[in-house]
């Protein structure tokens, strides 16, 4: 992460924590807690998987009642409490319960967060000895929010957060998220995880809306590997603490948040997508000329999904046929005759395939980030989306991912 | 390939023919040619990519023509002839051309095939030059038709083929395939490349009927990588020299061919399988309890795409929350916590995860073939489907195809 992260950005009224309880190799950070002075506005997307992990069943329950004010977020890595029956849905339960005792509050003020392996029961005892110290220890620090970005990695090799100021009057409003995944990431509606601080005051159903538009430009437009996880979650809590006058209507200021926030959401995107299982570079597709919104993605999609592709890209091939294949599959109908690629700068095909130098051509794939536009030339409408090249290493992981 | 291939196997009335034309690296088999010696009846399915290659565009048009009967099919390897313009289209006619001069009938009644990279000229002189070596040299031997089988290759490891005979009468008919195919294969509706002669007397369209019926339940239930082909053709030619009597009626005769050829395609699928590329196990995924067979078989796709669910196969892990995460990312709703998972023999999950023996697993996941059954318990119908598990060696050779 080259990003540096000073106290200044730390939004204010927050604090952090993270802590080992045993749920990855002993010692390892897998439990973190994210605190709000005052209840927060919340808001949160949520994984479209049919298979729903109990955390995710059990925080969109919270955020459906009235208020949608929440005081914490709870978070463990290294094991997703999905497909764990009954037993999985006490333990998200109870977790929230124990938090909500030590900070003094109601239990659907809590959001609770899972990531692991799917399907082995949480051992939540350890859970529930971990969390007084967790509680004890939390502070507002940078060092603590680094350190609770680290807590909720797993196959991720560095922890990714992302930070922004605006001002408004003579106030500065910060927004501060961390995210993790590097696998399982394919989002739709919501994804992975990530969790965004704001000191801003903002109405909530502003708060969902900007969440919404952020999502559909940054986490939704990523893929490492085309699979949707079970406990995709992004959440949003603004507590107001920066004192700028409150968001209570879609307007300039509004667009300010929205702005500062859909980076934040974008550099994180970003950073999962550059620590993909395995990758060695970020690929940027942007598919031009369709004739719909949906079509450019679909496209996009398609292409970013295509192993072969993919591992053209870890080879820097400039193997454009296959890009052609997989936007030919993609459900969407064009021209192939009229459509137009072009390669890390290089057009190599207009309607025919065009020479370009191979030594040159791969020397431009081999870069740590490389783009190919797909012009259908079939309507006006574009769509980008960003994935990462498909290497041995990927697979090696995946291979013995619990062993 | 294990099956041995006698000459009595062989249907009466063809001849195959290979050569080299250095379209592949020098001296390789690359140019194949199937010959009938009197008219046959075709019938044949194509690749849905919206991009086809240009012999696929020529075959369909030949193909489409009132009397439908063919006297030869050339192939060649090492090149797609896809996206190459005007140009392709017209190397593909040009091939058509010679091969019916040779032979004596006319250009429609030859069908082109090619398989390879796409979007790289095809030096179609070389072919031109070969083809009368090729014609010459064609004979209706076990060995010729073995050189056949080498000469359509491109990352196969091994020539696929299957046969099957049955009697009518005092006659026996004769049926023989051959097909291509490990890497861009999830075939729908056609695929990769596959030939399949026979000697029985079958009215047009009872024969498109029976290829249609027994694609559907063979090369269409199987997928490598998810990449649909530009060049997908499946092909049969029946031309009648069992001297059998004429199938004219759906009745038992047809549901004996029928079953004949769906035996040999359903060998030759799982063929391509077995040698998909960098494959170590072949994966047949059951989907049962689902609300329709489309259902099915969408679950059952997005497990046999999830590369997480290929790559713990690769490392015979039996991580089945992987198989439940993709499940729940088809689109086919269903209640997990009535959802049981039978993997390679072994009941892992039945609403929650059931405990059992974890090297015991690994040590039946390491065979060659392993079976995932899945019963969403939502319906009555069912689908099954054939993959292969995803190693780095796919990786490697996808990431280096064209140099």
């Amino acid at each position: 992460m080259k990003d540096t992260l000073v106290a200044s950005q730390i939004p204010r009224g927050f604090r952090f924590s993270a802590t080992a309880c045993a749920l990855k190799r002993a010692g390892q950070l897998d439990l973190g807690l994210i605190v709000s002075d005052t209840p927060a506005v919340a808001a949160a997307v949520f994984t479209t998987n049919c298979v729903q992990a109990a955390p995710v069943q059990l925080s969109r329950g919270h955020l459906r009642r009235a208020t949608s004010r929440m005081r914490a977020i709870a978070v463990n890595a290294g094991n997703a409490n999905c497909c764990t029956g009954a037993d999985g849905l006490g333990a998200a339960q109870s977790t929230a319960a124990a938090v909500a005792r030590l900070l003094e509050c109601r239990p659907e003020e809590i959001l609770v967060c899972s990531t692991g392996v799917i399907g082995v029961p949480l051992p939540v005892h350890r859970i529930l000895a971990a969390l007084p110290r967790l509680v004890q220890s939390q502070a507002s620090g940078v060092h603590k929010f680094k350190r609770l970005s680290r807590a909720i990695m797993t196959t991720d090799t560095r922890p990714k957060w992302a930070a922004a100021t605006y001002t408004v009057g003579r106030r500065t409003v910060r927004l501060l998220g961390c995210a993790k995944g590097a696998g399982m990431i394919a989002p739709n509606m919501a994804t992975l995880l990530g969790f965004i601080v704001t000191d801003a005051a903002i109405a909530p159903p502003l708060l969902q809306r900007a969440l919404r538009e952020a999502v559909v430009a940054s986490f939704n437009r990523i893929t490492v590997d085309g699979e949707t996880s079970t406990n995709d979650t992004v959440a949003v809590l603004a507590n107001g603490a920066s004192g700028a006058r409150p968001i209570n209507a879609v307007g300039g200021h509004y667009q300010k948040f929205l702005s500062a926030l859909a980076g934040v959401c974008q550099r994180l995107a970003l950073s999962i997508v550059a620590d993909g299982e395995g990758a060695q570079r970020v690929i940027e597709i942007e598919v031009l000329g369709a004739p719909s919104v949906q079509a450019a993605e679909r496209v996009a999609r398609a292409i970013a999904h295509s192993p072969l592709v993919k591992t053209a890209c870890a080879g820097a091939d400039p193997n454009w046929g296959r890009i052609m294949a997989a936007a030919g599959h993609s459900g969407v109908h064009f021209n192939p005759a009229r459509a137009k690629i072009t390669l890390a700068g290089i057009e190599v095909f207009n309607g025919k395939p065009l020479p370009f130098d191979e030594r040159s051509a791969h020397r431009k794939l081999s870069a740590p980030g490389i783009s190919i536009i797909m012009d259908l030339r079939s309507g006006k409408q574009r769509a980008t989306l960003w994935t990462c090249d498909f290497t041995a290493k990927y697979v090696d992981i995946n291979a013995s991912y619990r062993s």
